[in-house]
């Protein structure tokens, strides 16, 4: 078993996290070397390798491997629950011409939604009826260790790092055939791809004031800053630790901004072929194509 | 890697999987050896070791191991995304004064609420705000292998086997306070205890024929049949993977009967000290007794 103790990841965490495909073929962990002038991972070529578990034991090695493709920025093994938050922005509250939440407002996706910061967004056939197929650019925190019944004061410690996030959403599926659940329209493969890495908390001095936006086929269509959320990280933390154990690897899609599709007139749906881009301030940028399944072929 | 595929775990399964803690103070997957005289799981005392992995390479072993306790039928770290219905029975549906859903209710509780058959349920500070804690038995399909867009008549060859569960639930936090999303007043940790061990799908002829009840304090509270079910079993799995991949290990809880605390007048919710079983006809039943958590002590 590890000789770390849990806590001791978050003393000397990787700085970006990142995951991915190299030029030998192999899939690695590494801490992603940024190239001067840039301060989106995803421009990153090269990582330093990393060896090991990356919830117990591992080191930082010296070798370098030069990134083929940036992945999801944790293994699906190493992903625990995936929470979401609903209507945690006061101005995407109000364009939703919904009140504003007096708790969070907790759904979850299967961990099969999760997919990497330039993967596809595959459409399936049951996600092209209706119609509402929209965007959401989203803070993610991903939990370092495990929290329960926390205080709001310390729980930026269980944090590992923050990552950005795309919460793909079908309206139609979500609202009105959901039966007032969103799991049907927000939990389809693929649907939260996120990355392009995980930033450290030391890199990040307040969660709370980072710029976040999506821009549609090179047009920004959400732009504003994580000081909008109704329920902060710290806040958002202790909330769901209360009765509720949060594990090493479990993310927290923390709602998004106004200027979604739905809240635009006319609305401003997501189409077969179309390029959207999240970014995260100080993190970076997940940019994916949308992709319809074809019918299956008649026989 | 495996030597076994995937769909070969199908074909000899276990008939009654349980995972347990043995006299000899190991934790074990075992093959229940059923006493005679009964169809309860609960009632083993005895079963075949299973060596291996689960959900890959495994084989039924001679040794014989005796029971102290049953714990979940799966450990934690193989089981996947846990989904549950809501509305998933007619008379259920007509005793919450809610229309009768087009496609299925889906929401998710996160792994941390699964718990053994015979654990406590406790109930967190926050849990214990507002009234409304209320028990749902429900039969529980346990996936086999990854199953995407399948069709109805197929179905069944996804499933490891049944069990049965205990939808835990605060109708305070479900409904009211949740912001119309029923996550938080459903995933507390422990809230989904279930078991007692997974009966293959050889020895359940028809899952949409059987007995499903609770009794409260030794007083029968829910008793139907699985036929009420709106959305049978094959049909459910049928629907879930259409553009949604369900992983072995993914557990779907498939709605509760009529009788639930919340559709009594008055109504009739859990307290402290409660014992409540839930049960399904072929498989057994999960005793657990609630148990609030006290206050943290002022410092």
């Amino acid at each position: 078993m590890s000789t770390f103790s849990p806590s001791q990841i978050l003393i000397n965490p990787p700085q970006r996290l990142i995951h991915f495909l190299a030029k030998d073929g192999q899939i690695y962990y590494g801490d992603a070397i940024l190239p001067n002038g840039t301060s989106d991972i995803a421009h990153a070529t090269q990582a330093k390798v990393i060896k090991g578990d990356i919830f117990s034991q591992y080191r930082i090695t010296d070798q370098i491997a030069d990134i083929r493709m940036l992945l999801s920025p944790l293994a699906r093994k190493d992903i625990g629950t995936v929470r979401c938050l609903g209507l945690n922005y006061e101005q995407h509250a109000k364009e939703s011409n919904l009140p504003i939440p007096k708790y969070p407002v907790l759904f979850f996706k299967p961990v099969t939604a999760i997919a990497g910061p330039t993967d596809d967004i595959p459409v399936a056939q049951l996600a092209q009826e209706g119609e509402g197929l929209d965007y959401e650019c989203e803070l993610v925190i991903v939990i370092g260790k495990e929290a329960k019944n926390v205080p709001e004061s310390r729980a930026l410690e269980y944090v590992l790092g923050y990552a950005v996030g795309n919460d793909v959403s079908h309206r139609d599926w979500q609202i009105k055939r959901g039966g007032g659940q969103w799991g049907l329209g927000k939990g389809f493969d693929g649907w939260a791809p996120w990355g392009p890495g995980i930033v450290s908390t030391n890199l990040i001095s307040d969660p709370n004031a980072l710029q976040i936006s999506t821009t549609l086929n090179g047009r920004q269509v959400q732009c504003s800053s994580t000081k909008d959320m109704i329920f902060g990280v710290a806040k958002t933390i202790a909330f769901l630790s209360q009765g509720t154990t949060l594990l090493p690897g479990d993310l927290i899609f923390t709602g998004t901004p106004q200027g979604v599709g739905m809240g635009r007139k006319p609305n401003l749906w997501l189409k077969d072929g179309d390029r959207v881009e999240v970014s995260l301030e100080g993190v970076g940028s997940c940019a994916n194509k949308v992709v319809f399944d074809k019918p299956a072929p008649k026989l």
